[in-house]
């Protein structure tokens, strides 16, 4: 007998029929012979409906209270899938996210998950019981306050209960039926993969990739917990994310696929003394405002002046965060001006097979100066180069990039609207 | 410094717009040098809502994932009236049931209070902070499952509330200005009292006064807090419950007011051998089907037949469970009929004035008579006479009685529709 984690996201759940749908699908798993512990998120627009009440009636709300009313939205959603389950004649319990022992930090609205202790999860599941668990929130360790984990936190609940449990495999069920070798909106023969190790799936991820967050394949990775990716509406095969890069073996080792982000930002820090210390003041006053950056490029000085200039990106929603900063150590740091840029797309090539086949990155090159696009910043690692270009030619350089690496194929894509939760 | 314990009611929260006022009230409280508590209903239909998304997933939802369900409302409207406080420049913090310590039996849906442990709360108030706890809510002390405490549940988790924590007073917000000598919708010239001793309140709220559930005020009694009944829409003084009717002075105890209920439904078991035991066998056939009973006669037997009748009331809602057991034991308990009759109505004089006014009964019996109402059946205690008559004949039987014992008055009394949570 399997112990199966599946997480179910807020789509998937929008309304009763799809929440009976849900529910039949797990019972199934269920009468498969498996413990089935199940992670929800809430129901479609709940969460923003709570968003906007919470606007209504403050400014400013605390990220307490925040945390407090938005992890209402997945008791409801769990609740509700206990009661189908029971419906169809299986047992069922839900908990909430402190029940089945989520701690966490006290970081309200983005904590991280210090522990899980599934007691109460384990008896349930001894009892014969199907196990639903609120996802995306947990209790703080220090106050035993509700938290909520940020975006993807009902995918990392679900991985991070399924180490726990040490369960044979975690299944996400989502809007797309697996992982592409692109996002199958921009690129039409874009080809799902049936497997992905983990260490391609966190390039992915960290590249922009949608379908699983960076945070919860992190945690996969660590724990070394198979992720199944699936669609919640069709029974296709999904893409399995597990083992090491490590185990493929050379000859068998391909390109993952394109991934894209339109999400960053573009800093420029122009005038900079090219003395050492000056870049890591830059780097040090960003870092204060807590805002991660991404790539960076320092270019060469200007000999006659024995001044440099500093591009980095960051989130696109931290850029007024950083200029402000920034410019109130303008004195302190010494540059001349700040350029901003927030219209730039980045576009990822990711694969453990860009190890063994030299050219990898002429060829990329290649496909976009022949598309016409021009490159504003490079930067790679053993697995994966990354570009900058302009933001309205991203589109085009994921279809350039994909079809000169001939990563497409025949099988349609499942494509599905959803949410980020 | 005082204690102050406020709830207020689902439609006193209703949307954002209500809930900033709600927060105004509370802050004002704050401000005038108050430690505060405040326990909030669901947000106006929430409630259903969530009951019929229920009822679209399932048949007969199981009793543990409904309460999961139902409490969420409360969560949501806690947490928004701690930002709006947030926003007027005071700390808020929430705390579900659980949370603030409310333990209780583990009957879903209808759960006991067994403890209360505010610590948290405590330690909250403490730190300068108003406290805000989910009402309706706690958690069981056997399973640690959340559960919920029934009608009127957030109005008793106030009182527990309060006299855990000792409070100087709680004040409960409602949809009218106070305790009125009859319900101001069947009587025009009602009249707010300023006073009620517990016992007088509890005879009212046991004979269908809508505005304390008998619980509450049972606890209050109990744990001697004194209950401030307002309404959320005005400042009107409103209706102070407390003290023991054996405090008052016998030549100011004077007539509480008028009650009714239209929830009763009478059966009158006939032919039954008017012999030792067999009413016994007869209540306690309903007890068995953890039926409630409120009125009782017994008729006079006929000397030829050696059979009696006996009619009792109880709830409307238990009628068929009540009739439907009797009837599996008619040959059991040997009598010859059922009858019963939901369509009747209760009408009760309440006050401490009773027992020092001699002829209280027959003005009375006279009013009703007067007013052309036939009585089917009298009850009384101490403190209240309670007669049953024809459900159509119910609004006029409370006005003839109020009329006859003069309790109306001037002010014009503030009605809102409101919920019974």
């Amino acid at each position: 007998m399997a112990l199966v984690v599946q997480k179910y996201g807020g789509s998937s759940v929008a309304s009763a029929e799809r929440i009976r749908r849900v529910a039949e699908r797990i019972v199934e798993t269920k009468r498969a012979g498996n413990d089935v512990v199940v992670v929800v998120s809430a129901m479609g627009d709940t969460t923003d409906e709570l968003l906007d009440l919470a606007q209504q009636v403050c400014d400013t709300p605390p990220a307490r209270e925040m945390d407090m009313l938005l992890t209402s939205g997945e008791r409801i959603s769990n609740s509700l899938v206990a009661m189908a389950i029971h419906g169809l004649g299986e047992e069922a319990r839900s908990f909430t996210g402190s029940q089945a022992g989520v701690i966490t930090t006290g970081a309200h609205g983005n904590a991280k998950i210090i522990d899980v202790t599934p007691g109460r999860v384990r008896d349930a599941l001894d009892r014969g019981s199907i196990v639903l668990v609120a996802g995306f929130q947990g209790v703080s360790q220090d106050s035993k306050d509700v938290t909520t984990l940020g975006r993807g936190g009902s995918d990392t609940t679900a991985v991070a209960l399924a180490a726990a449990l040490k369960a044979d495999v975690c299944e996400i069920y989502t809007d797309v039926d697996g992982i592409y070798t692109a996002d199958p909106r921009i690129v039409s023969d874009a080809q799902r993969l049936d497997t992905v190790s983990f260490e391609e799936m966190l390039e992915m991820a960290a590249c922009g990739a949608k379908v699983l967050m960076l945070r919860c394949v992190e945690y996969a990775r660590r724990y070394n917990v198979p992720v199944h990716v699936r669609s919640s509406y069709t029974t296709k095969p999904g893409t399995m994310v597990s083992g090491s890069m490590e185990d493929i073996p050379v000859e068998e080792a391909i390109l993952t696929g394109v991934a894209h982000d339109r999400s960053e930002a573009k800093v420029t820090v122009v005038g900079l003394p090219d003395v050492p210390g000056y870049a890591a003041k830059v780097f040090r006053a960003v870092a204060e405002a807590e805002i991660n950056i991404d790539m960076v490029l320092q270019n060469i000085s200007k000999v006659e002046t024995g001044k440099t200039d500093i591009t980095f990106t960051l989130p696109q929603t931290d850029l007024p965060a950083a200029v402000e900063k920034l410019t109130a150590l303008q004195g302190e740091i010494g540059f001349s001006e700040i350029l901003s840029d927030d219209s730039i797309g980045k576009v990822s090539l990711v694969g453990a097979g860009m190890k063994s086949h030299p050219g990898v990155t002429a060829t990329f090159c290649e496909a976009l100066a022949e598309a016409g696009i021009n490159i504003d910043l490079i930067s790679t690692s053993e697995i994966r180069i990354s570009v900058l270009v302009d933001d309205a030619d991203l589109d085009n350089a994921v279809r350039a990039i994909h079809n000169a690496f001939d990563l497409g194929g025949e099988e349609e894509a499942v494509v599905h609207a959803g949410t980020g939760r």
